[in-house]
């Protein structure tokens, strides 16, 4: 009797010591503890995400080389070389201080040179358990996207150490401004903005800052009439262009992913069929409506149509059903891109790449969407209009900064080294004249370029 | 003594509360459970294997590229992105639910519109920890890529607008369908089939249906001269046709080693193994046997080669060991590869990327092979005929399937909106007549290929 | 009284067979194991790394095809899909026993024919747990980078069978001595000498074979004038070897974090940044320094610039400090691989795509500095001329043996099938000699291509 009472006494006190007993474990089961492996998976999983949208960097210099002159190609694919190049060191020194270190609402202030020993200095990224290293990669693939968009706006006519010198700015210091106010606990971000993997801090810091550039800079040569009615100039490689857009679509399952820096699995399975989805409708949509406009499907406004998708949903495919990625962030900014980009024409706004639309409006447009379709704090979720409101000062606050800066700074550059080549070199075509490189020697396309250009009344 | 007593006492007792402790911490330390962790790994596994058969379509759009001519490079790009996008929203509304949705052995009839609330409605699916969208997204990789193996076969002479409403077609209902038999718990299923990452349900399934489409369009102008001899239109660029092949094999190791959506280790070190053997021996069967027919070492082959392998071991590679893999299901398939496209050929079935020959011969020679070569229930393993009867049954039903239904679908689209351009259009290439495009405006290729086409006799 | 008394005695008693809990529990939770989905892990992350490292090979192939004539694009693309095909045949048949297999310090003579099965075979293995499929695959992608870096070097004018007879004794035999030297506890393993993921066992052992091809095979037609003047014979796409150096760049993610064959975080976010910084930092290099050598920045040079980073960095990733892979890893090599350039081709050591600079000296350089810069066993950490001279006696050791095998062979293959194409082949193009094809035969490369030849005095 007083055994099995001692049995029963015994076995509740054993349950009273599981939390004890737990405690003492404290998650270490064989020498590891689940949390370890959770941050490793974590961790994992954010490398993978920062080498994916590095290769965006091919799938950029495909696309922009892709859609301008065979003359030219050298020059595009230096400065994608260069602008990475200048942005892993630049946002290695300072960048990623600025972006995400201790300081005000504006503007990070330690973590400069970062290295193993310098997380404690980044309060803004303590939410992630990935280490700094990590945190630096994916987020330098992030500023490299931004400098690297504005290398396709400019094409054709920018000195190449004038984009250089610009691209050290804007990955040293603009683009982390933007960053810090949105994703580094800044003022946008107490604001109450959302911009999940920057449709705003990513994609149309970029653009703006290109629209900045094009418009200091002016239209190509021969890219308008003395009337002003736009002249084409092709691309000189469609397969190229072709192969970067599904290289960049690739890239954009880490690009939206990644930005969780965690492995959150139901977040990462919702955010990759949403930016499929998207990505998908936008082409078809931008395919439609160019189908309908030249009565013919056009090709760089199909491959423009899927960007402009996934820029769109960029900054909400963690928020937003799928059924609301396939109409809103997927078919109409398909729809948009192909207005957008014929009205810029219309402007002489000259974007070779059509950049601007891809990232600037189609960015500005998933940014602002984001406030109608958030699945709980939307406007058409019965979240009233705070979160809407929150994107479009967000929205209207980067374009605001990017331009200024933008025009300040192009301004800068052409008053001191000078922004464009001269009209010899332009139509010689920057790869002879800034690199002393031919693409293509054995295809002859540079004379013939060359002959194309001259044939144009006013070049 | 009694002190000691006690001790051993509580000490048992503590053993046989172990139960009951591990009952109560449920797998639970440190906040997490390891079977979650296992689940997250499963997700991202089969997340990363997504995107790299997404990036196959890449790959496709390099190799039928490269294989066809300059003329109508755009058109197939157009039709890489295009059947892709339709896939990606037919997926989402209807196929994916007609595949895995619960119904009968033939049809799934619930789940349509996938969101991440309607995982319960494909109890075939339910295996699998993955998140719904998760499972979506791999499984629109490879409808996605079933569909666009017939983009090859039926280049260079097909509407853009009738090949979308086929994918439309394949992308919503056929593939589902095969795919339901197989891998949703229908009736090849339950026969025994096994089919592991598609070498009949997706490969041989888009081979078959690009095989109908070839048999209504019939050869491309200037293919076969008056006699009926084969004349080579060679396609336009072997460089890009070479990186499709690389990429294709990239996202091969996501294709065959995804499928599992599990990590389960042992498995996907065997499936990448066997993959990597049975693509390399084949391109080594191929080159061989090119070099004895031709005298030469032929590049088409070889990278034709390459891929067969890839596709034989597709069905295969979780299930035979590797040096059957490299002899069985790698230099064979590429030494019947080279004299299926041959002989193709020489029946005018004009398959301008060796498509039927690479996805339908090869899936074929795959799916039958397993029937010998499996590791238990091979013939040639002791397992007697079973198996080798379900392989059999199950590809020559796929194979007459595909065969009624693809014939069906062209002759009715032949019929309502015409499934061949012009032979004008034809002549000036797609890219022009179909899109307005020229892939390469500068390179002056589209009126060197027209003065080809006008030079044989019977265009 | 005496029952507070015994509450206490058994939370203390409780406490006290917490280590025997533990052991019962044995790590098992929920029926797995934490230290199960450590290896999951390790092996999922290693085989996306192999992936990642074969894509290596389509930025090979699009380098080295982009920096040669369009008359010989076939020939590059069959020997990079030949060269991977033998690798993988062979290092599976042969030469992964001899590089990890149990035998001297030599040579392993075990686990041929690897399988499953095979594991016990691998003592030098012994250290990781993953599959042994797995780790075959992951060096499998090693040993083809080896070998394929070869075909840049020797490009031109190579006969194909005789290039693939050295592939085989590459991948068969001499690449896996040098591996088991150093990594398969080997006589340089047990001198110290520390290459972590093959800036020598990978990089300088395949360009020192390539330096001993180039040497018997002498410069390509053309190439050098009657005085002996270099003449510039330039690549054909500049895009296509843009986009290679992307994929390289990539892939050098799997390439240098692979090889841990194991998760460790810590170890993966510090090899990835430096890899970052030093492929980044090189490339300024040797933008930098040509542009003051020739007045324009030259994209040969940039890009060869990058890769003599990452070769460079690859055997210390782990264990530099991100400013020293900035600095000495980064920068310095982007300069030096521009001289190294410009004296092989003084020395008339005519190496067309600069393989033999970029992973030859590169990666030598980066051997050695290693002893000065390895952040505990560093002469300039402290840590005294240990590590340093056995850097030194392994980067000659294997200088030495390359050269040696190289020569020998080469000699052989010479001697018995001729290693060069006849002159009139290569003015005519491999493409069309050795293989009967022609890479773009819509766009007349050929003919123009012969044309430049003939125009050359001496060829």
């Amino acid at each position: 009797m007083l055994r099995r009472l001692g049995v029963f006494a015994v076995m509740g006190l054993g349950l009273l010591l599981l939390p004890v007993i737990a405690h003492a474990l404290d998650g270490r089961v064989d020498g590891q503890r689940v949390s370890d492996i959770q941050v490793t998976v974590d961790t994992l999983w954010t490398c993978i995400a920062a080498a994916l949208v590095f290769l965006m960097q091919a799938g950029f210099a495909m696309v922009e080389g892709g859609f301008t002159r065979a003359k030219n190609a050298v020059n595009i694919m230096m400065k994608n070389v260069g602008d990475f190049s200048i942005a892993a060191v630049g946002f290695w020194i300072l960048g990623f201080g600025l972006m995400f270190g201790n300081g005000n609402p504006f503007l990070g202030t330690t973590g400069f040179f970062v290295s193993p020993d310098t997380g404690h200095l980044y309060q803004a990224l303590s939410w992630t358990s990935v280490p700094t290293m990590t945190a630096w990669l994916f987020h330098l693939m992030f500023c490299a996207t931004s400098a690297t968009i504005v290398a396709g706006a400019m094409a054709e006519r920018t000195k190449f150490v004038s984009y250089l010198v610009f691209s050290f700015f804007i990955s040293l210091l603009f683009y982390p401004m933007v960053g810090k106010w949105i994703w580094g606990g800044g003022w946008l971000a107490e604001l109450g903005m959302l911009d999940f993997a920057g449709s705003t801090v990513v994609h149309s810091t970029g653009a703006w800052f290109a629209l900045a550039g094009v418009v200091i800079l002016g239209p190509r040569l021969g890219r308008y009439s003395d009337s002003g009615a736009p002249q084409a100039l092709p691309g000189h490689n469609m397969m190229l262009a072709t192969l970067g857009i599904f290289i960049l679509w690739f890239g954009w399952f880490g690009f939206n992913t990644g930005t969780l820096m965690s492995a959150r699995i139901n977040d990462i399975a919702l955010i990759a069929a949403n930016t499929s989805l998207a990505g998908a409708a936008a082409a078809l949509g931008a395919t439609v409506s160019a189908w309908f406009r030249f009565g013919k499907p056009d090709i760089t406004m199909t491959l423009n149509g899927a960007l402009s998708g996934l820029v769109a949903i960029t900054g909400a495919c963690v928020f937003v059903e799928p059924w609301v990625a396939v109409l809103f962030f997927g078919f109409l900014p398909g729809v948009v891109v192909v207005s957008s980009v014929l009205t810029f024409d219309r402007l002489q706004i000259d974007d070779p790449v059509g950049a601007i639309s891809v990232h600037g409006v189609s960015g500005t447009l998933g940014t602002i969407l984001l406030g109608l379709f958030h699945s709980e704090a939307g406007l058409f979720y019965g979240g009233g209009f705070d979160l809407l409101l929150a994107q479009i000062v967000g929205a209207v606050s980067v374009f605001a900064f990017a331009m200024t800066c933008g025009l300040a700074l192009f301004s800068a550059i052409n008053g001191v080294i000078g922004l464009r080549v001269s009209p010899e070199a332009e139509r010689a075509g920057l790869d002879m004249s800034e690199h002393g490189n031919d693409a293509y020697p054995e295809f002859g396309v540079s004379g013939l370029a060359q002959r194309r250009d001259d044939a144009v009344p006013r070049a």
